[in-house]
């Protein structure tokens, strides 16, 4: 049966210090990374075998896969990383804390920032401290420079039906490291979610989300292996 | 430039114990861990931008490279875990203490188990605790029920061949953190040392040898990154 495990990353040192982090490759704290561990050790009792796992190319979301195939007894396990699995890309938010972006925007546009399915920010200022295009780890991408939840789920859709929903289909069960914005975006292809309801979803962090599958990927049930710290989940449409 | 890093694992939890661990999982120690921390730092220090790496299935060579990647500063390069990289597989031997080893079948011929190169233990006996053939990371290979140094690099080639080598000669810098004979297997097929030399050559944990080679992957230069803890390499051949 397709079994697909989400896993959000714990606790970054942005979170610690409230600023919009999106494509900055800052690590995990300490927290974030007993998180991890304690992902994977939830894994490992409810006795699931990991055919193949994906993550993005940031550190706080790879360490977090690799803490917790560490931790699972599953270390051996194929691994791809991929930036289409990367964090919203938070544009010209990018490094800012959140108080001082709301006294500079407004609460009331940095609310419509956060919270819309389909606004973006304004764009990454080419250049600066922040500009991802001369990463090595993104040569031959062609990048966004801001990006909203519609247009982050636009190129997580074509990643997830050529490299991920194959595999779904073939019977495995894959773990999918990533974080908040690229999980709901995946949440939404799988679930049907609308629009409006898809930002009001909060996946736990460190907390297994198992999915199970029918043959064309329509879920059949989904718990939280934490079932002490779940979130309400999407109803099916 | 092809250039090629060869990574050994440190410490690990059966080196403490002196018992023949081949393809038995032990993890490392918090001294080998500490030590591909250090590898991966010396990597950093060096200036070394990583296109691809490579390991064994087996946690200490894995978590060897996920440590060493994360203090490198370079979690987002692409990895692949193969068992043709694994350690010598040790056969008959394998889980026992290497004292008792020499109690039981005298130490001259467990001298020659070790470091003769194409002399392989007896085979370890099916269905005991240390059979490998139910494990799903060996599913649908071929498996060998004890290695000599020469049967090992036997498989090695084969991979080398088929899945590195074209990535030197494309000009990629690669990452290959393993274990004691499956990079003495390597550094034989590189530098073409003798099947007698071969067995006295040691390649010290955790610490990183870059090797510089041409277009024909002959190596033009080879040295350790801590130099303090270098071994001496072989001439090429």
């Amino acid at each position: 049966m397709p079994t697909l495990i989400l896993l959000r990353h714990g606790q970054s040192r942005w979170n610690l210090e409230d600023r919009f982090t999106g494509w900055v490759d800052v690590d995990l704290t300490p927290q974030g990374e007993a998180e991890a561990v304690k992902g994977g050790e939830l894994i490992k009792a409810a006795g699931v075998q990991i055919d193949r796992a994906y993550t993005s190319v940031l550190t706080r979301a790879i360490r977090t896969l690799w803490l917790a195939l560490a931790s699972a007894g599953q270390t051996f396990v194929p691994v791809v990383k991929d930036w289409r699995l990367n964090e919203r890309h938070y544009g010209g938010l990018t490094g800012l804390n959140k108080t001082d972006t709301a006294a500079r925007h407004g609460a009331d546009q940095v609310k419509i920032w956060r919270r819309s399915y389909d606004v973006p920010p304004p764009p990454l200022a080419p250049g600066g401290e922040f500009d991802f295009s001369k990463d090595r780890r993104y040569a031959g991408a062609t990048l966004p420079d801001t990006e909203s939840l519609k247009t982050t789920l636009d190129r997580v859709r074509p990643y997830w039906e050529s490299e991920i929903a194959p595999h779904l289909k073939a019977g495995e069960t894959l773990l999918v490291a990533a974080h908040g914005n690229s999980l709901r975006a995946i949440v939404k292809l799988l679930f049907g979610v609308g629009d409006d309801a898809i930002v009001g979803v909060e996946i736990p962090t460190g907390n297994p989300l198992l999915i199970e599958l029918d043959a064309d990927l329509k879920p059949l049930s989904a718990r939280y292996l934490d079932e002490t710290r779940a979130q309400p989940l999407p109803a099916a449409a």
